[in-house]
């Protein structure tokens, strides 16, 4: 897939994983006090831990980073909410209220929200990472949301935020969206990219009704037709992506890059993760995938890259909650292999034969 | 059902809900920051939490009470584990060692073991609680597997542990088993009160193979066949259960009566439910399915309940460790009712129309 010209540049590989020790990892986890298997989801996420972790699977100051954005398509009627409710919202994340900010503090992980391209001025806060590109980006209908160079920017910011977490000592990394139009961006990227029909991959984000999904249905089967399809990812990101899509697939590759484990939220978290996947699908190792969220698209394309969602609790929310609710399960996964006692070390009979 | 002579004596009412306050509860959860619904089960389980916590969900002090015992019939070979990994297991319980421990100390869970009857001598432990009723139950090849004053007593003490822990300040609890051999009873108690076939209800438990399954089934066949079938819950628990399961049908009556949340676990804690259910199906309102086993009965059982777990992983270990995973999202729900902004407080637009 690399026909971008300077991929290897924008976007780095994933790190190598040592694969020859993953037998080693098992032997330890079917040796722990249990039949083997029975942990489930629990045994192969800690595998999976082990092997990013070299073994010694522990989770370390995990953080959230949620990237907000607005899109320029908004102006279509495409969300039953107004548009201003993409800052309304950024501004509830920085004064604590928002229901990733309950469930951030419940699960102990850090949060900072990222300004990526939200319409008005936001001020400063201790919280927020001003990395404005625009006030929200170019309506799709009539164009690409966005520049090459804007799309390039985009990415690299998402990196370097990524980047200076891991100095940080920051080993799990969520990544949530803020964006009032942003499932109608996520199912298009879907679409133009999966070849999985349109209408399968638009849904009623924050809440459409039936006739409200058809016009959004309309609109975005119009904006596809108005332009020449490209498969290129790099290419659908840039004429349907909001500025905060664009950052999480750099942040995404960034994270992999470096070997950290990353925690895929719902629909627009995964239509992000999709683009980098679809250069590096040894993205796939570092990544864990939270939940399966309730809008139409999601499960769908979970399908599509044969991700296994450890959590099913019909949620259409996004801002990287079903990212933040998944954290205690990893930590469990990763204290079950370094905690719990071996068949030897408890004095505990195998089964039999 | 109430065909036990004392019923009222042995198993308690469960607390009154005051169900005309349930209107308030889902206003204030339909004016936090999100779409209605897009919460999915985390809203449910917050307006539950409400209704059971009088509009104040908190969770205090949650507490896990493994209940260990032995049974009779494992001599017939159920389980391709020997027996004394009962007693070796409830010692990995004391020494922190088991999965149960880990997950309980993720989710900073106090835990308790009950030695309900398990075969020798545990010693004592400050985190082992001597409830000890004979070395092992029965074999119900041959006869009931405890007699009517031993299964009262059962439940008493069940109720007891329960609450005191209540006067303690618990107000969430879960329920955890250890019993080799103890799937096998939950499966015959649970094909005595559904009707549901037995080749539905009996599965692996820790692990059998195809063979050593239909071994089991026909060992159970021929036990349900020796029985002169009666599908009073009490009767049949007295004839199938162990120790452990019938203390922990004492501990949900109690639970429900005193108006704690209650964690149910996994196959043989939903099977000892099933008991209590039987005789109050408003223990319901009290009581949260954390996961959906991959033990061959659970899923059958719960959609008999029309119970809605909470996780789906794939898990079949038991000791509550279903229930110490799922408490993360339990305290999340409750942080979300009581910490989350309104559209109100945050001056977050709502949905247009």
């Amino acid at each position: 897939m690399a026909n971008w010209e300077n991929l290897s540049d924008l976007l780095p590989e994933p790190k190598q994983i040592a694969w020859e020790k993953s037998e080693i990892y098992q032997a330890i986890i079917d040796q722990k006090t249990k039949p083997p298997g029975s942990l489930g989801a629990l045994e192969s996420l800690a595998l999976q831990l082990a092997q990013v972790m070299d073994g010694s699977p522990r989770v370390e100051k995990p953080t959230m980073l949620v990237f907000a954005g607005d899109h320029g398509a908004a102006v279509n009627g495409i969300s039953p909410f107004p548009q201003a409710v993409t800052r309304q919202m950024v501004q509830n994340f920085l004064a604590g209220g928002a229901a990733i900010n309950v469930f951030a503090r419940q699960a102990e992980m850090d949060l900072w929200v990222v300004d990526a391209g939200v319409i008005g001025n936001l001020g400063s806060h201790p919280r927020l990472l001003d990395e404005k590109l625009g006030q929200g980006t170019a309506d799709y209908l009539k164009g690409p949301a966005m520049s090459k160079i804007d799309m390039e920017k985009a990415i690299s910011k998402g990196r370097h935020l990524v980047k200076d977490l891991y100095e940080k000592g920051v080993n799990t990394l969520g990544l949530g969206e803020m964006g009032i139009g942003n499932s109608s961006s996520a199912a298009l990227i879907m679409h133009a990219i999966t070849g999985i029909p349109l209408e399968d991959c638009v849904g009623a984000g924050t809440g459409l009704d039936s006739k409200g999904i058809e016009k959004k249905r309309n609109l975005l089967a119009k904006a596809y037709q108005n332009y020449s399809p490209s498969r290129e990812p790099l290419e659908v990101l840039r004429r349907f992506g909001g500025f905060e899509i664009a950052m999480m697939v750099g942040a995404y590759a960034e994270a992999a890059h470096l070997g950290m484990v990353i925690l895929v939220d719902g629909f627009i978290a995964s239509a992000a993760y999709l683009v980098a996947w679809k250069y590096y699908p040894e993205i796939m190792n570092f990544s864990i995938f939270s939940h399966c969220s309730a809008e139409k698209g999601h499960q769908r394309l979970l399908e599509f890259l044969k991700a296994k969602p450890l959590l099913q609790l019909g949620m259409r929310l996004g801002e990287g909650t079903g990212a933040a609710l998944a954290l205690p399960l990893v930590r469990a996964a990763a204290a079950m292999y370094t905690e719990m006692a071996s068949f030897a070390q408890a004095g505990v009979s195998n089964r039999n034969g």
